[in-house]
């Protein structure tokens, strides 16, 4: 299992649109910036949605624009075709669009059934073959919505092919709301693997129920080798305000790294930039390993 | 992997022994109490260690008489034959022992060789086999020292071997710095079980670096059956203040039913305790199952 793990960094989009407070576009530019100098040099860097439904992602055009010097790829996400008109209109190179694996979620999310989100961003699809766009595919709600319970993986494997024969690149499968066990993921990891090359398949999971690495570490068993992170463990969850969000880039790091794979991410570089933001938002950051650090630091200082 | 797991509650004595506040007799007898009608039904209770050294765990043998009318296994730690004398006359059946699987934290946290140590208990497990008392041994340090950095899996197969050729019935491998990683842990586990029979194992881990959990589930697929953990994540970390202990029994559990495993363990019920104790304690629990639930309260009272 020493072979590569690409991580996704999430971060300044899933991490920010889901902390109440906002942080503003140079910040989330030198975010992006020091999380690029620590080797994480693929970013989701923010979603061209509605300024009244996510204020957070406000002036993501200005982010992606501002981040265009740095080597790396970034990602950004889009609702629509009017966002990836404005997604284009800023560079964007890489767009992801999103599904939920529940109906329960997709109307409490969107406020459309499955069926409807996926004609909704056929037209991007689209749109992005004719222009040269890679598109990656989110389905949320993988492991289990907070509004339908348990989820089929058929369900999650049935949409993962849908997306993948329009023509994502790679199906980023969401634990939206953390509540997977290893056994769950594996059997959801092996429908889906059924449907849709397992190089192709990314592992989202958040920590609420503390189960991420646990989950991510089932899953490269499996054979899925792309991991979502956000630096600190940014973002909350938005159904039990107060939980943690995505799985800490630190912790995964750490676990990689302790399995001899080899991340390329500068751990302290890392450290920085997570604290840095978790200065703005005036709160130390969840990760366990960036608390383990820090309280290194302050012991050794 | 669907048989049964034992979980081994260790809040009352790992967890409080390394919180600054300490908790009075009174309190550690009810949190005891909220453990056992919560289904964890094996617990250590307390340490009968020097009383300056560790002043936590002053009233032990209140602690321990005081639980002799639940329906339960109450396990003490004991240094030496001071310590063991002590337990007796407080009724104890089962007691702990513990070496370190370096020299370095041996040295710093008991003063004496690992060898040394090994002498200094001899005695009590000669005791304790005439008396038709358990002695259950502890190894800190499996997976990493603070002091000596890594750890060869001999050194804990040797140290394991010792203890179970001195009649431990079980060995509980302690991640003591929560330091270790999958593979690190079965790799450990692999050699210890060529020493000492699978069956007579238990992962000690703890969360500092939120490895823990993936930690135990490949712990769990090398075929370890037995888990110490602490209500809410109790004990942060001496060798770096601020960060998390012992991983957190709710965050185990919820692991473990989400594999179709049955604890027996009610959650609402361990949460109350875990949250009476971080009243006490004046701060929240740091297990993230305890947070989100916690949360998901708030969020619907």
């Amino acid at each position: 299992m020493s072979d590569h793990i690409s991580i996704i960094e999430m971060g300044p989009r899933d991490g920010l649109q889901n902390e109440k407070t906002p942080v503003s576009v140079a910040a989330r530019i030198a975010f992006v910036e020091a999380l690029v100098a620590a080797g994480l040099t693929t970013v989701e860097v923010g979603a061209f949605v509605s300024p009244k439904a996510i204020p957070q992602m406000v002036g993501s055009d200005q982010v992606l624009r501002g981040v265009s010097h740095l080597k790396g790829e970034f990602h950004v996400l889009v609702p629509n075709e009017k966002g990836y008109d404005a997604a284009r209109a800023a560079g964007a190179e890489v767009v992801s669009v999103f599904a939920a694996a529940s109906e329960g979620f997709s109307r409490a999310n969107i406020n459309c059934s499955v069926a409807e989100s996926i004609e909704r961003f056929k037209p991007v699809l689209a749109r992005a073959k004719a222009d040269g766009v890679r598109v990656r595919g989110y389905i949320s709600c993988v492991l289990g919505c907070p509004f339908d319970g348990e989820i089929k993986p058929k369900a999650v494997a049935d949409l993962a092919r849908t997306l993948w024969d329009l023509g994502c690149y790679e199906i980023s499968l969401g634990d939206t709301i953390g509540v997977g066990t290893p056994h769950k993921a594996k059997q959801m990891l092996r429908a889906v693997a059924a449907e849709v090359p397992i190089a192709s398949l990314a592992m989202h999971f958040h920590d609420t129920y503390g189960q991420a690495l646990a989950n991510l570490y089932a899953g490269m068993e499996e054979g899925v080798r792309v991991i979502d992170s956000a630096a600190g463990g940014l973002g909350g969850c938005p159904y039990a305000p107060g939980a943690t969000g995505n799985v800490a880039t630190e912790d995964v790091v750490y676990m990689l790294e302790g399995m001899g794979v080899r991340t390329g991410v500068d751990m302290e570089k890392l450290l920085a930039a997570t604290n840095e933001v978790a200065g703005l938002l005036g709160r130390p950051p969840v990760s366990r390993v960036a608390s383990a650090l820090n309280a290194k630091k302050r012991r050794s200082s």
